[in-house]
């Protein structure tokens, strides 16, 4: 039997990690061409994993050409010298990078993998599926599942300070979604982003011929001159803490904004409040919707970070006085997601699990957050980015060649990422900052993925 | 006796093995136009096939037009190049308006009131909650989770007749999303949409402003001049079962559209194979995607009238050609349906719950159409369409004021669908067409609803 690690506990689904794991071993000679594979039935019993699992394995293998099968007889190992290598699907790449040696990866995206609240959706399915209704046959309202609209409404003004009405609500899947609704409702819009931000929003303002600028920082947030100077018309911020300096944007500014929205009916703001759910001292600072009063800001909220990307549901607050533009210009668009998923959310937050949810993530990730600023007081190393949020920003006190540095910290099984990326053009920092998520990774890996970082750093300087 | 291979062992029914070996030798020319086929019995006995095998793949060969039959004289090989087929007129339409007075509504949407099998349903669920893994916390996969897609390849290489690779698969939600990725993936194209046809469709290219024509039919579906005249290079066409006509394109349209697409690079066609499940005499028709050897067609699929619209899961396969094209474009664009509906999804189709399930509504969904063909036997009222699909076309034997007679039926409680409203351009019939959807009525509500159509009808003559 081939020997290698296949971990439950990791983010990558087994049957990627099978496939890495026999692809390595094929390309580093130790199993040989035309050797034969074990059979399915001796990787399920040897490794205890499903049918699928090995099936799905040896499917990419096969795919990729690394192995070919005999009818009867079974999988052989090909002869890689002479193969050439195709290029892997998207997806397959992407993965196979993650997974390869990366143990401490402090991604931003993911949420804490003990956190998933599997016995109550559970329950609450179980529930949905024995109601005496026909609910699971219809495709539902366009906009989405009126009570989980309303109870959205309800989370916003108890938890976000403002109020608003159900008929305002738009659920759709992610922020992508979102902001196609955005720019069919406005016909031709000048954009400002803010620079640094999400490279997501960027290549999806660029793939629709959307015209855009990006609009530097200050240390309150996005910059009101540059806007003006640029002649923007919707302003995309991330006020509750922006992405991914961090920055809680000050009232100050926030009035600016909305000053600088309501001089000219053109006007908008997109304020996305991605993850507002997560702030460790005090209250939340309430949205800056929750004090648009002339209704120019157009909210996003997202169950991503606070219950599952799985999830896939984001929404949208959209002002009164776009209502109708909506209506006549996307009467086809209806929401993407399921029925059952619309009646989980719905049930999951009518009945409290949500916020009961949000204030065990909101301990569990305080207690990380700590747990790193902690790894990091000996240490020269700045941590920026307000108390909040799922990631914080590392200044280090001298220079160092970036990707080098990087490398090398994957060579060690440790990622982290340049703040760099997420500027819009190249972009010069005396000292380098780095972005550190840490929402899907233990405590323990924490701890263990810093002292590796630590290590790495004593040997440079 | 004609000389062909069938093979037990395969996978493949005998009789599209038997249709497909006829099928070739008509195409190859091996037999002529007006050629006898030999007698039922000779098959019978030469292959040691069942009657009902020899007469399903008649009846495929009769349905797509190779061969005629002369009625106590048998089987003839149809004239190919200069094909008519039998006259199809036309009719039909969706809507979904829940007006509390409408008990009888005969729209195109929905499916059967008892068919959601909620207990497999609720079961796989609750074994998806109870896997020891993680991943109901991650997205999954940007084209879909590959099991699902994997699984939908081996339906549509079992029942569909093609195969494809899983990463040609991109998983989404409802037919405008897969849409939206074609209007990105193509920079500029002029699009041919079918007249009649689907109206969210045009108001979708509306919106997107696409440019688009509407193309006329005749009795054999798209009109390929047509095509021409307004040079279209993306033609959209549901030849299965045409939208709202119940036209079943003929293998020589077929033909004839593959070789339009051929004749430039630029042409494409999108196939919506929306409700092809549903064949009630013999097995479906193979996709035109089946016959397609250049890879010029990108075919769509849904699950909304094979389980239920409640799901919002269609999928779309992309030639091979253009799927660098959608990665370089769509980086972003994350497939919309939670984890947890897709591995619902995966977990129905693999463990075989989805063809008994279709099997089931097939033979429920042909008794409600034959409760409507008996119900209309001894009117004049002609039904149009195909023996296929959720929805069928009346054609009165006499003109009449349409609004007004269709307003009488709503003061009774009962809705239909004129065809009128399907077409591009105000139309004139000099008899009127309804359409009339039965796929989510019960079988005693047809009865009621069609008594109390006829009724009215008799008020007017």
């Amino acid at each position: 039997m081939m020997i290698f690690h296949l971990d439950n506990t990791m983010k990558i689904p087994l049957y990627i990690q099978m496939y890495v794991e026999i692809k390595k071993q094929i390309q580093a000679g130790l199993i040989h061409a035309n050797e034969k594979l074990p059979s399915k039935k001796n990787f399920m019993d040897h490794y205890h994993i499903s049918q699928s699992t090995v099936q799905n394995a040896l499917y990419l293998l096969l795919e990729e050409g690394y192995i070919y099968s005999i009818e009867r007889r079974g999988y052989f190992v090909s002869n890689i010298e002479n193969m050439l290598t195709k290029s892997l699907p998207y997806e397959h790449k992407l993965k196979t990078n993650l997974i390869s040696k990366i143990k401490y990866d402090f991604a931003y995206s993911g949420v804490d993998p003990q956190s998933v609240p599997k016995t109550i959706l559970k329950r609450i399915t179980r529930d949905i599926y024995d109601e005496q209704n026909t609910d699971l046959l219809f495709q539902g309202d366009i906009q989405g599942y009126l009570p989980l609209r309303e109870s959205i409404c309800q989370y916003l003004e108890n938890s976000r300070g403002f109020s608003v009405d159900p008929n305002q609500i738009i659920i759709s899947s992610g922020t992508e979604y979102l902001f196609y609704i955005i720019f069919k409702i406005f016909d031709k819009k000048i954009y400002g982003l803010e620079n640094p931000g999400y490279k997501m929003l960027r290549e999806l303002f660029l793939s629709n011929q959307i015209e855009f600028h990006p609009i530097p920082l200050d240390e309150s947030g996005i910059k009101i001159k540059d806007l003006e100077k640029q002649k923007i018309q919707i302003a995309c911020i991330t006020p509750s803490h922006q992405f991914p300096t961090g920055i809680i944007m000050p009232i100050r500014r926030r009035n600016e904004l909305l000053h600088w929205a309501n001089a000219s009916e053109e006007r908008y703001i997109v304020e996305d409040d991605y993850d507002s759910e997560f702030k460790y001292n005090g209250r939340p600072i309430p949205a800056l919707k929750a004090i648009d009063q002339k209704d120019k800001v157009i909210y996003m909220g997202s169950f991503s970070k606070s219950i599952s990307p799985a999830l896939r549901v984001s929404y949208m607050v959209l002002p009164q006085n776009l209502l109708s533009l909506y209506e006549k210009k996307l009467p086809y668009f209806i929401c993407p997601v399921s029925t059952l998923s619309q009646k989980i959310l719905y049930n999951f937050i009518e009945k409290g699990h949500f916020i009961k949810h949000l204030n065990r993530m909101r301990t569990l990730y305080k207690q990380k957050r700590e747990l790193i600023v902690q790894c990091f007081k000996k240490t020269n190393i700045d941590i920026l980015g307000a108390d909040a949020g799922l990631h914080l920003l590392l200044r280090f006190p001298y220079s160092l060649n970036e990707e080098q540095f990087l490398e090398e910290c994957q060579n060690h099984s440790v990622r982290l990422y340049s703040i760099k990326e997420y500027y819009f053009e190249d972009f010069h920092l005396d000292t380098p900052i780095f972005l550190l998520g840490y929402a899907s990774l233990e405590k323990q890996q924490i701890q263990k993925g810093i002292s590796i970082l630590l290590e790495i750093m004593n040997r440079y300087f």
